[in-house]
């Protein structure tokens, strides 16, 4: 097959996608023979191209040693290709050596095209190819590409449009590399490899869900596209609901991904919509003001170059979200996003119900509830949180954490596939279970809809938040609204002491 | 209060109760003022005595460090008092002993005796504490004694009936000493406080219920006795029963001493009675043959000094429970325990029924049954055993384990305390919660005396396994013949290797 790298010398290419292609290449999951074509403004020969893949390779890749012999015989299937996205002759140039490169390595007319590339061009590329004759193959095509898809409803849609005239709905895999990350592939199957589990995966046993995904960064420098965008677009329509569906949808009859896209999209399709009106009550936006951050003194976001002093970005959102369907009736969902938080983790906690203060009327004691922690990153991790007798405080009843951590099974040195190796593969291989599925991103754009234009006709106040803390407390009144409150926000930081005091 | 500790010079006394006593001291959980009197059958000064207890701390204290001044001042609490047990004037001797202390500390009448000695002697002590006048009290009195309580149906009533001459049952405390353990008090906190296990823990979620105690050594110094008992009688009758009952006992409405003991009567009420002729179908007799233990040859049963050669005594038992009631019917419960097997571990393991077959279908994963292991010895650990996706391994679908080990917050040097520290203090409090009632104890006798009977008429075989192994067999096929088999057996193995790598 052909891989076809539209943005082969940017950033992503040098850090992600070309240390992930040479680990799938070691450990054998590269379809050989293969011919990988790269393409970018700049003129470079093939050998130039080579030599920067391998330098990406030896400053990014996971695995610490490398062999020559494998190294070279990894790069001989590189090739370079000057293109400029507008210029049609040089789409011509390109199925030149595409063909010239399919007869001499004799393969089929597969042709995978990765569009690494500003989300501007993603339309013009993808009709190019359509018109240079480059997606005419006898073979099969697909097309992989990063978000974002669209910045509202409508630029989504005609994103689509445009897409949909020179690629299939099947053939098309949009990245949300959130769906990359291993604790995430593993919801479902914690769900339902497990009766234990299973048995208490619904509305009669869970309180609320709480989504968490927050950094401890600012918009470092990518403020002329986060000011445009805010949490809102970069986080919350597509990553945040991702997870949500991972974690909320049903147990599909049969895993594969038409099954579990069916039922990630019937997430959405219930999901209460928010109208304009209703975005006040529902949502905190929220913006960081200067602060500290493991010690340092940071800036405010308005402060930060780049950004419009008088801007009104969204830098953190919380939102309360209802699934109106039978299995979720009465659970809420609760999500959060943002940057220059306390903290850097993305997590799921799931808080069950509590049934037991019958028990403890006597005892004056009062249990936690029982908590599942899906620890997404930094680590893989799941944990349990149950009540146990503490030996050493007169058997006093206390939360205990069990937990097992993905990270133990790293110590081999080589790490665990990223991401971007996973969805890569994926890619190769044609399984698109982990990638945004039109349906899926269009209801999202529904339903983030109004939560955008009540942002931008300023309809709720715009909190703000000092860098270093756990966002504004509007968050908090989210939650307390309903008798709950975010947990781990503190005992994740003690937690993280214990560990290195071990 | 005044604690009388008959047994006062022997090895009991030594190794476990004295440092029980001045570790309590420290906790400050000792009553004070306290007279605490030892009886033995040599001469000894007062003097003399105390200083055998301060060596018997020195040596056999989980604490490592003394301070002189606090040991000084908790030996001051002792005297010593030589007792013939069957000579009624030394008992005089010692009431005026007893009352002198009192007068002299200004204590009330409140009168504790703990009877670590031979059971042989448990009823004429009893009978001549009442006929002296000891237990003549204006305050309370308690007695504490150690097992075995009868060797059979019959004489444990003669035994009973006998202390309840003396003592009413609410002042009898019982010692089963697993009921010390932390994890076997642990077992009703785990269920009644967790709401997530406790949705789980019942017969619709749980496939059977494994109680395993195993010890390497053989008999050690022991034989006279247990050539006599049997694994029977020293494991079954007492331990093993109490610990099924903590597992399988039903909450009660409050966490008091009444409430459970009412529901581990119920289980003992319950258990499906066995049938001298069912005993070759429902239970497995062992005896161990010569064998290797930690890379040392070891001899036979038959062959261990004071045993007599053609014996026939079991030094292995394992049995098939059913609890015929509407919570636990159509579960097994399955216990071993024996001498000589290849690990010292006590546990329990209760396997979750596996109802997922039905998602498997395409992808050929067997997937493991989720399993909640509860280790009471050597170290206290809970884990639960799921299905995760293992990313080092294409995502296939594999059990880890999740754990919480309670030994982690004994990293303080002191330790966690242990069982008789924890059986003395509750004896100090009369809190008989984990003590045997006499109810207990007779239903277990009732429900072991049929087996009794079969083993003394020869009525099943006498299984051979070699030292160093799990136990014959036929252990095996108990289990087989209900579609199950004992777990971890080489996990615990597998496990053990990991941690020590780590």
């Amino acid at each position: 097959m052909t891989f076809v790298l539209f943005g082969a010398t940017g950033d992503l290419a040098k850090r992600k996608i070309f240390p992930a292609l040479y680990n799938l290449y070691l450990d054998q999951k590269l379809p050989q023979p293969i011919s990988i074509i790269g393409l970018g403004r700049g003129t470079l020969t093939h050998n130039d191209f080579q030599e920067k893949v391998k330098e990406s390779i030896l400053t990014f890749s996971r695995r610490l040693e490398h062999d020559a012999g494998e190294m070279g015989d990894f790069l001989e299937a590189f090739r370079y290709n000057t293109l400029d996205v507008n210029n049609t002759e040089d789409y011509q140039k390109l199925l030149q050596l595409v063909k010239q490169r399919e007869a001499e390595l004799q393969i089929k007319e597969n042709r995978m095209f990765y569009l690494s590339v500003a989300p501007k061009f993603f339309d013009i590329i993808a009709l190019n190819i359509r018109d240079s004759g480059l997606g005419a193959t006898n073979g099969w095509k697909r097309l992989m590409i990063e978000k974002p898809f669209g910045r509202d409803l409508q630029t989504a849609r005609q994103l689509n449009k445009k897409l949909s005239s020179a690629f299939e709905e099947e053939e098309i895999f949009r990245i949300d590399h959130y769906l990359g990350k291993p604790m995430v592939q593993n919801l479902e199957a914690l769900e339902f490899a497990n009766p234990v589990l299973q048995s208490i995966w619904n509305r009669e046993h869970i309180a609320n869900v709480q989504i968490t995904a927050s950094e401890t960064v600012g918009v470092e420098t990518r403020a002329g596209y986060y000011d445009q965008a805010g949490a809102i677009r970069d986080m919350v329509q597509n990553h945040m609901l991702q997870m949500l569906m991972m974690t909320a949808m049903n147990l599909p009859k049969k895993i594969n991904a038409s099954e579990i896209r069916n039922e990630k999209r019937k997430v959405m399709e219930a999901l209460r919509p928010v109208t304009k009106e209703d975005v006040q009550t529902q949502i905190v936006r929220g913006q960081y003001l200067s602060g500290e951050i493991n010690g340092q003194k940071v800036p405010g976001y308005k402060d930060e170059p780049g950004v419009d002093p008088s801007s009104n970005t969204d830098t953190f959102v919380a939102a309360r979200i209802w699934i109106d369907n039978p299995f979720w009736s009465g659970v809420p969902f609760y999500i959060r996003t943002g940057k220059r938080m306390k903290e850097k983790s993305t997590r799921i906690v799931i808080e069950f119900k509590n049934s037991l203060d019958l028990h403890y009327i006597n005892d004056n004691q009062k249990v936690e509830p029982n908590l599942l922690i899906i620890e997404i990153s930094p680590g893989e991790n799941v944990s349990l949180q149950l009540n146990s007798k503490n030996p050493m405080n007169n058997g006093k009843i206390e939360p205990v954490r069990i937990n097992f951590s993905c990270e133990d099974s790293s110590r081999n040195g080589l790490g665990v596939p990223e991401a971007y190796e996973r969805l890569i593969y994926d890619f190769l291989i044609g399984n698109s279970t982990f990638f945004a599925h039109w349906k899926e991103v269009e209801l999202s754009w529904e339903w983030v809809q109004p939560i955008l234009d009540a942002f931008e006709e300023n309809l709720l106040p715009l909190h703000e938040y000092s860098s270093g803390t756990y966002g504004p407390d509007a968050a908090n009144t989210l939650l307390l609204e309903n008798g709950f409150k975010w947990w781990l926000d503190e005992k994740v930081e003690e937690n993280k002491e214990k560990v290195l005091q071990k």
